[in-house]
């Protein structure tokens, strides 16, 4: 993570936002004059998102408007939608995320659906910025995984 | 994107959620029973949260949490504060994201703030799913660049 960014000459900067966090987990997360949002650890059950969650929405959101962009280019009904399941766990070092995107697209036959899903995936800029990480998996689905808490020990 | 995530069994998931968009950029994301936010493409004046501030959220709540254990461990006051900045620019295909992390730990020396930085990129999980791109810079501030909108052409 130490270069700079590249191309940002050939690629100048459309829109800019930032997002901040001053006070830690326990505290609020926002976007000043935007979303401003509790935030708490997972682990207990306080009320707040966490980072798990925005990387979930960050995600589903990011794959879902390149879906759409993709049908209105075909001329196909929009039917996509995605959903991201965000797993905690620990690690060697901290902790990681498994990242499960799942993609539905039931206006579609399987072939044109795979082909949809591989595209989107290679333009979407969330996805791209995960792409180099093997926690992460973009799939397609006939039916979105029921997702149930993790069981406390 | 394609590998199944690894060392799931060494390192069994302690926690589970699932981020939803059905029905693209300019509806809702949401997590259910959860935050619920109305988005929109960040091209317009429309009111919206967007991809990009979703990822600017994950990775300062995330790096924050992570530097305010650091801290804790150390006992030091906890002082950190991170602001990401999130750009959006065309791509080559499609559009991407260029990300830029800011840092400020104003309780310690420069030497030790540094150190701190560097263990908490090594830890925090965001950081490592996004480890992989050139688009991401994670850096110590004395002061946060005040953030503009791109001028409108």
């Amino acid at each position: 993570m130490q270069a700079m960014p590249i191309d940002r000459e050939k690629f100048p900067p459309l829109y800019r936002t930032v997002a901040n966090n001053d006070d830690g987990l326990e505290s609020r997360s926002y976007v000043p004059g935007g979303l401003d949002v509790k935030t708490s650890t997972p682990l207990s059950a306080a009320p707040g998102a966490n980072p798990e969650q925005f990387v979930g929405l960050a995600l589903s959101t990011c794959l879902n408007a390149t879906l759409e962009a993709i049908e209105k280019r075909r001329d196909l009904p929009h039917t996509s939608q995605v959903h991201t399941i965000v797993e905690m766990a620990r690690d060697r070092r901290g902790f990681q995320f498994y990242v499960t995107a799942e993609i539905r697209l039931p206006g579609v036959d399987r072939q044109t659906a795979e082909a949809m899903v591989t595209l989107a995936e290679s333009r979407c800029p969330v996805a791209k910025l995960l792409g180099g990480s093997e926690n992460v998996v973009v799939k397609l689905v006939d039916d979105f995984t029921p997702v149930e808490p993790v069981a406390k020990a």
